[in-house]
């Protein structure tokens, strides 16, 4: 079976290598909530799998640990999740994925590459039960939980599979080395080269995208021969409960020792991640949060364990002048709104001159500018359904009270309130401010959550030079650029790759700054204070495994 | 001129890129130095280069800091070279640096690949006056100088250029992405990437394979776009200034700051080593030294700096039974001897069954084998021009010291003596002593220069368990292993693999465990305690550079 799962996947792993090394578009996963792709029931039992985990011990078979003893998880929607996980010290974790390393990482690699892709397809097929994991613990709307919580995600654990199938095959498995020597017969040397692990990986999740920011490090880390502890936020435990569930249901098929991954729970006010983290059997850690976390880790992981952060950035938009004025307002109104400002590619700043900019619809002034595009964020958040599918929920209720706190930081152009009709849910749409450049600090620095900056630069190259300046200096993993003419967005693309920041430029309709391609567009440049790695280029996954050789005398 | 360069030099890489690949044999710069191949002058010129070089002030036209102002080194034959460089203070360094750092930077990949590639042809061909230079200041005798201080480590800087360029270029320039949008006409979008330097690179060199060691790094980190500055080990300078001033050379040529490379010299007891490594403007480290020094750059180095060490460790040969015992006895004295045990990868402890072993020659005894590898270092000694010729010199009066004191860490098999008629040369043959493994801990650390221990070990099981669990604990670069049945060496493949040790199997003739050729043999695993990197593979170049990826709505 094992070497089958390979060959079943094979096509899959084929147009993934294809597109990874072409970065044209590419998905293994289709995006679209339907009943016709997932099945006609897909959707009930999407709703019943997670009504059925609610107020219940999530069963993982032969997880190590105690049955139910941990896990506080509430829906941003309103109720308490009641789902609780087994939960093991962190000696006990170890052990087991110890234990469970030996045959993984020894196993051919075509068949851990099969296991993973199976697992990839199985969690496909669970992504209405996953949409729902996703949306009552991070607070995300349904159709953005199913899409990035589900299909999305599982692409970029899919483009991790196929950067480490191709990294780990691109050493042959021997080799015959001839070396000339002069009249006498060449010296002749039969050499292998065996793929070894790097030893056990840590993942730590998110409380915004558990799946989506956690596949690329679990699939590379995994396909590399390490067992992978996932530690998920205390948030945001049930996708990442699934996701185990599933690949231990694999691993126990194929024969392998479901402990090759393993769920490292805890709840707030008694993390175990620092003690996981700094033990001395963690070779790998992949990190997405918060700077302050990261520079713990930075400061307390020994320097042999290999570290890959995102963290927080500050993603500006450089607003120079316009062909499609009211597209591009619309956009940008969109890129604010779209998960109430929560995703780590949302742009928070807008830099536009003082003077104002040149536009299709005739000049307009910075403050015209800014009202426009509060307005935009009025005119789609108008329809109260369409505002809840955009909105979403907060995650945290520390953004809502950012929110509140914000507005004395600039001059209020459009206030944030509650979604309309979202009942329960802890809502919140965006606060639009605007900012003076060089008057102002507080848009210098992330203000996690719906808050929107209109900054008020000298000029459109001042906005660039300082957009770009702040990227370097706080992170950045997204910037956006609109331009009339071709030399400013020359500039602009020079100053935001030197800034290490994916740049876009003039976007309207309905592709925006805030997504991210699997295959084709990289996330974080590992360039700027934003994080230190890619997800997912060949650095992320090269050094998760060693290559060990071997050679013999053939002739000589 | 420049895209000249690349194009003069694209066979050879090309060549290059297929044996990385397929790791077959392949060699650039041809190792014999013979007058025919580097023109009958060479070796004539090569040694007056060194004779003007000696007691003068080495030029390095744009250099910044003092003329003549630092530099110490003495040759381990003898002379004192009384040859002094220009020395500038870190501000100084970094400050030339970045200011040659953007042009450098933003050049085409082509460009920047060009000019590594001419200025290695160019270095093969002072490898005469290399060999006199490494000859000098590592004790090296002359033809292994101009080997691995010339043609050998000229491949491991092509080596590593070919990796660059392969990874630099797997991303394409540009892309077409075209997202489906059912009914509708499709997403369209033009995406660009561009491969941005990590930042300026500090090369640490070492005292004993100056080149050789410091050529990988230097050109991978060059060829990325980074500025570098090579900071040798006080006593072997000048195979490093040599280095520099043609890299420099060609750099001014093709129109390029020459500051593009810089060398830090500084003398011992006055190091600036620490002060330019925990520079922010430092963003590589490739560090290749002691144990005690990496750790101390791990602690102290900025963990968002990539940090590459080679660090020392004990290399093991398990003696289980022979087939050719005489010649593995003679491969086995070789390896010992050469360069007086100065090589990463020269063999330290000969593990041996205490109940002997079989062989083609009967039955051999513990004391047996030990007693017939001293007297192999015997026979390969006796023609004092051979010995001279093998040996070379002591690169550190430390080391002779440890082999002095040494004596009392067994007992004495072969006595260690210098080399006959080696006149002022610091000499040292290697010293035999058997020692007991489960007794003595003295052969469970490196012991660094001509010392060998013969380990009795309970049996052959015992011996591959024990040298390789030392590997994995102090760290091991090579090992090596001699058994009749296959059986043994597979287990043997296993545990080293586990170390994460490259291992040699029943050599004998002339191949030997310390050689790690180019293109085929990988130089440290970066899995046990010896390094953190591989010399070179994907992960030792990936993470040189950075993708800053821009996109253009095209059509929605």
């Amino acid at each position: 079976m094992m070497s089958e799962l390979f060959e079943n996947h094979q096509a899959m792993l084929n147009s993934a290598l294809v597109a990874c090394g072409d970065r044209s578009y590419f998905s293994a996963f289709l995006e679209i909530p339907s009943g016709k792709i997932y099945g006609e029931t897909a959707k009930a039992d999407g709703e019943a799998w997670f009504k059925d985990r609610m107020n219940g011990a999530y069963a993982l078979a032969g997880h190590p640990g105690a049955k139910g003893a941990a896990g506080k998880e509430s829906s941003p929607f309103g109720p308490t999740l009641g789902v609780t996980y087994p939960k093991a010290d962190v000696g006990t974790l170890i052990s087991a994925a110890e234990a469970a390393a030996g045959a993984w990482g020894r196993a051919p690699i075509e068949t851990r590459i099969g296991v993973c892709l199976e697992a990839l397809v199985r969690i496909n097929m669970q992504s209405f039960a996953m949409a729902n994991a996703v949306m009552h613990t991070t607070g995300q709307a349904f159709a953005m939980a199913f899409q990035a919580g589900g299909p999305h995600a599982q692409d970029r654990g899919l483009e991790a599979v196929a950067y480490a199938y191709q990294e780990m095959t691109r050493t042959p498995a021997s080799a015959l080395w001839t070396k000339p020597q002069g009249k006498r017969d060449p010296l002749v040397m039969e050499k292998n080269f065996r793929v070894i692990p790097r030893g056990l990986s840590l993942v730590i999740g998110c409380a915004t995208f558990p799946t989506w920011n956690t596949y690329p490090a679990l699939f590379a880390s995994l396909a590399c021969g390490n067992p992978v502890i996932i530690k998920p936020h205390p948030d945001a435990i049930l996708p990442l409960a699934l996701t185990v569930e599933i690949l231990r249901d694999v691993l126990t098929e194929t024969g392998f020792d479901p402990n090759v991954v393993l769920l490292a729970v805890d709840e707030k006010g008694a993390e175990i991640t620092q003690e996981i983290a700094t033990h001395p059997a963690i070779k790998t850690i992949d990190f997405t949060g918060s700077n302050g976390f990261a520079r713990w880790l930075k400061d307390n992981v020994d320097r042999d364990t290999a570290l890959y952060t995102e963290e927080a950035g500050v993603n500006s938009i450089v607003i120079a002048s316009s062909s499609q004025y009211r597209a591009m307002c619309d956009n940008i109104a969109f890129s604010i709104s779209l998960y109430s400002g929560q995703m780590c590619t949302a742009p928070q700043n807008i830099y536009v001159p003082a003077g104002g900019i040149e536009s299709d619809e005739g000049p307009k002034s910075f403050d015209a500018v800014a009202a426009d595009i509060g307005q935009a964020v009025d005119r789609l958040l108008s329809d109260p359904d369409r505002a809840a599918a955009i909105s979403g929920a907060i995650a945290n209720p520390a953004t809502v009270e950012r929110v509140k706190q914000a507005v004395s930081l600039g001059t209020v152009v459009r206030a944030s309130t509650p979604v309309e009709g979202a009942g329960d849910a802890r809502t919140a749409t965006p606060l639009v401010m605007t900012i003076d450049d060089d008057a102002s600090e507080a848009h210098k620095g992330e203000c996690f959550g719906p808050v929107c900056f209109v900054v008020k630069a000298a000029d459109a190259d001042s906005a660039l030079k300082n957009a770009s300046g702040l990227a370097r200096e706080k992170g950045a993993i997204t910037a956006a650029v609109y331009a009339q003419d071709e030399a400013t967005l020359d500039r602009a693309v020079d100053a935001f790759a030197e800034a290490g920041v994916a740049l876009s430029c003039n976007l309207t309709g309905q592709i925006f700054v805030n997504q991210s391609a699997a295959f084709s567009d990289y996330h974080v440049s590992g360039a700027n204070p934003a994080g230190n790695a890619c997800l997912t280029d060949a650095a992320f996954v090269a050094g998760r495994f060693r290559i060990a050789p071997s050679r013999r005398l053939k002739a000589a």
